[in-house]
């Protein structure tokens, strides 16, 4: 019997489907009932899929059976192929963490206590805020504090 | 005649007059009317310093006029001596970039089209957002977006 | 003659047997008398397993001749792509290493003299402790103490 | 004005007193009431230490003002000059990591569902547990599971 | 269904025709009325083609349709195998900017005040200078200056 | 007898006394007759300096005659501390030659047969081009073409 | 025609035919009249193996032709997939060269003069030395002696 | 009250006052009665050395108090800069390990069973074989077999 | 249509018929008139080759057409898998560069000026020199001087 | 007592009084009766230099007792300050290595058998070579050939 299919090929699968069927990933979000970054991570092999959304997006997208099975698996998480990201998109926000992580460092040192926001109890949006100067893209990164307990 | 201090032994005299005065960085950021995020950063030789600015917060922390005169330089940007940065606070947002990062690129090229978020024409916020599971912290990235455009 | 599969191919057939036949990890390391964190590592191929256990683990999941005769070979030990890991679950280890370090080391030597905790001869077990503020994970490293000798 | 003492330099003060006036690590965390890996990362620049703490260690190690100062800063966190650390008996640690990682893994995910170990809502003990054959060295990492939440 | 073919694959594909038919990169980007680095960036995989330009480059390439689909998707840009290129052709650049990096950013910051020349709102050619002493390649890049506005 | 001063101790000169005198990179390069990039980068170390030239620059800053030395002294080349530069302002030229690389090498191999850019018989001009969208940075390379000849 | 087959892939053939006929590499050695450690080094691709030889290990170990003629190509030597080698059994001697390196070299400086042990005209045995403690590995290089000769 | 000498100063001074009074490392070993590659690497900071071998050694040379000390103190171990090792006496031994790592591993596995040869109850003895056709460098290593119990 | 090979594996294929057909690399390089080791290079993928050459080749090793198209392709340069070459025979070269840098760049500046030897309008030989003390590879690098004209 | 001065340091030393007293290096090798290329080499630490040598390089450029005696100790060898240099001098010898390495391996192996030329047992002189089109650097490797012996 075959092993089940690897998540980075499943995504492929997504991908492509999303594209053919022309199908917003906010769509699909709204088509599951789950927030859009939290879906499209999740269909990037960063979260294994609970079954009725696994199986809700492959009936949306046509996918084959096997892509669905791999979307329930528990992933290995991380997306970088190198230690600094060379995507443009996305190696701005890996600049503005080099040039500005001092900052937030002491901003939440400041506000809380010794600690740090959760990357686990975390939520993530990206909205479009509309500016006469050019619209702007506001990424707002919302975790849980944790502080140091020992 | 000595040359100009370096920015980061001249953050190092800011941080440790703000500790011995008891200044938050807060107080720092008010004192100058700059935003605390770009205020900290400045001070940690991000951004160069404008002289008004500068000398406020030399007569605020009682620094030395090498000190001022080293905030007001020209920067080479960047805080991170290893790609991947170690410190929990910081790691965290690497950590949540590395996962989220196709979920941040998928929507803003769903939303915009093909593009950045400016790290240049860019600001951002920390704030507490009181949560009875936990407080929250809410960081906010908002940047100019930039199409590509050849 | 087809030679032996990779031990990399066989985790993924038993990883995939697991799942599709709903059998936990402790559950495989009772049918084979083993701890759960020996059974799990050397169906991740990081030990050779006997061909008892071997053959047990291919009956209980049944999986093909060729996976339980890879599951018997000598490995070349060693899980991370990167030296660095990024998966968050396995991360935090990386980290509390990276933190508490030096006190480790410090204990040890100051318990038992100059030396090193083995990892050959070591065991290692995952709990959880519940907890009113939330249940803990607990792992525990059990290593025979080696001292220096020349 | 001088500026703060660098945290490992502060270090060096404290193990080097340490030493000359014959304390053992546990001496200082029973002064000071506080478990000894937390005392231990502390002073070797791993946790900001309260003013009493700081200031019980720098009378019993009979340390400089400037000392004490420097323990109660914030940090940076992280001890390894290079991502695989070369001493050997915390290279054990590494390599135990890098041997049953995915065994950790698999058993929070299997024991709490997907979610991590906090490092931040942690302790971890370093004890002698007496063997016929040879004493061992237990080592407990102790924290909260966290799952993801979206 | 398969998945939507690699960009490199595509590109692998795009490079082949082109030389069996003999066509020229240059009549390639008056094809389609597109300046040439733009044209050849896009073919390899760094841009997401508009489907009349996909479409036309697959006419005068013999391209099959699952290339010309691939083209059109959304890359993720970077080129580089290693953060050093080894290409002699390319490493030149990189040397270039080894060398000659600070007196770029100083004459930008000397004529625009601090900020950046934008890599997206950018425009890119290669021009040949005739010259009795060896002609000469000319490589002018062109970018929209952004000013840092926090 | 003290050994030549550093070439980059000497840049730090260089560079304050510029900013203490209020006076632009450009005045100093046609104070000597040279092109600005070429007078920047040999101040920050990558050319050696005639002595005709270093005198008056030394002249026009008010250096000491040990930083006028260190000017003239043969360099080993190169500015990054890393491979990948972290300074926005440089990056944004290592992300276009990560971007467009392959461009770069198909367009000189179409114009001029198989070989490079020499960056040694090299020169390099930063300007200004007014835009009513925003002016732009013009950055001309333009160096003589070597073909491969075994 | 087919290439000759990747010495990789012909070490894995090797590999497998030894477990499954239950061959011991010493058994082998004695077939082909060399040395252990040399037999097993050149079965792992990092020695060429004259046709007699090779031809004797594939009657051994019914090899097919394919594998046999891989076995006498001239190899590109080197077994780590990362400068720092994961597997326990080796990492022991690589950390063994991380501590005692400069003992090795001061002497053999010492005792020679300024010069290395060759690594190519050099052999190398791997005993067991009954020990009442615990039996012991003993590993010997044996190299020539080479002065710096200019 | 200055802190201990750091290991690295203290290697300085053994090694400047072995070289002025003209004493071998045997000779220095021969005194304190430990074998030559222990004290080395104990005086290159890779053992702590105990109290009356450290003034016996400070005896010999004219060390100071100071030197003396630091000898005494718990190392962190490694002496490598960069994880492949640049000085060509000691690489020899790094490439070994490169080419033979598989045929040591193989003949352990094969003698011993499954384990390693332990690092740390481990001795090492570099000595001179005459040779008509060059006499050789001999380095012995040995260590106890450590046999993988969980 | 297939994609053109790739350079890689046509050099597969030339290596193996080279073996093969017992053809030396100085017989292929006299067949086509070329000096060796750019015959070499350009069959390891490191030059394009003409259409004569390569169809004479092809002719004499008995090579597939698909084969012959590949090694007629503009190459992207270069051989390292990684920046420090593990094969022993290549690596020396990089040891003497490490070691003599130096040397031959204050040789080259010395004898003319600042600039560099060209490694495009370069050749290179190698051959045997008799010696009674065992014979000696001569390895002549050959390169025009290029000096540093802005 | 002061430990021996660094040989970086006194090589700082050696290169400042040459340039102040307009010695050229082939006049430092003339008057030791010495190759330049091993004059320069251990006058920048890679070898050590014998005392009647350093005492002439000494009196010739008036260097301090303190220099003479560092020329004289044995080096740990290697330049690089990063595995890939970035100097343009040193720069193309690495580019030529890395396009003509398989060259190079090949031919030795061709011409000699399978084996290395020795980087210890090796000359290395630097020539200008007048021609028409350019004068050229000249840099001749002559090795030893070592054969593999085992």
């Amino acid at each position: 019997m075959d092993a089940i299919m690897d998540k980075a090929e499943a995504t492929k699968h997504v991908v492509s489907q999303r594209i053919r069927k022309k199908v917003t990933w906010r769509e699909i979000a709204a088509e599951i009932g789950r927030p859009a970054a939290w879906t499209i991570a999740a269909l990037h092999g960063q979260h294994p899929m609970p079954e009725p959304e696994a199986r809700a997006v492959g009936a949306l997208l046509d996918l084959d059976d096997a892509v669905v099975e791999a979307l329930r698996t528990q992933p290995y998480r991380g997306t970088f192929d190198n230690p600094v990201p060379s995507d443009p998109t996305i190696y701005r926000f890996y600049e503005a963490l080099n040039v500005y992580g001092p900052a937030i460092k002491e901003l939440i040192h400041e506000e809380f206590g010794d600690g740090i926001m959760s990357a686990i109890n975390f939520t993530l949006t990206v909205e479009r805020r509309p500016d006469p100067d050019g619209d702007r893209v506001v990424v707002t990164l919302d975790g849980k504090f944790l502080d140091y307990k020992f």
